[in-house]
């Protein structure tokens, strides 16, 4: 599996706006386990995306969906940054997706 | 909802045995939405722990848990340190347990 921890920072004022346009996707791409957006409690721009995926190239292969590319373009305006990006390697857990979708 | 970030390094050659630890209760804790277990790609003692929980109270009531506790005072002393801990307000994503397990 393949795992991704990633902080954005949204522009002021625009966090809710960034949450929802990150979260239209969520379980509509293909090999993805999991997908949490989550707000950083300490940072009132902040946020936290955790993904798992079945393999580095479902990941790669999702950013070429439209759907994901357009909200991509609509989420551009309102980042003001991006903060800390860590690969990882899942072992297991609760709440992966058992079948992801196809 | 509650959610944590936590990363923990292992003893040297001890990240597997802490891995099949920390992965013992994934599943089995009541309102545990989501907890993935993964290694850090670049960092060979590193772990990451992603949590979502249905609340924080939830979440501290599972350290009281005597199957959490034992693995706690097993993990132990192949912990050889704690990395960043950020808590976070997931808003929501795929992967989340439906029902969390009662």
């Amino acid at each position: 599996m393949f795992g991704l921890i990633g902080n954005i920072k949204a522009v002021p004022g625009q966090r809710d706006a960034l949450l929802a346009i990150l979260l239209e996707n969520a379980g509509r791409m293909p090999g993805c386990l999991a997908y949490v957006v989550a707000e950083d409690t300490a940072d009132a721009e902040g946020i936290w995306i955790t993904e798992v995926w079945d393999s580095a190239a479902s990941h790669k292969a999702s950013l070429s969906i439209a759907a994901v590319r357009d909200a991509i373009d609509r989420a551009k305006p309102i980042i003001a940054g991006f903060g800390q990006f860590i690969e990882t390697r899942p072992r297991g857990g609760h709440g992966l997706a058992a079948i992801a979708p196809a």
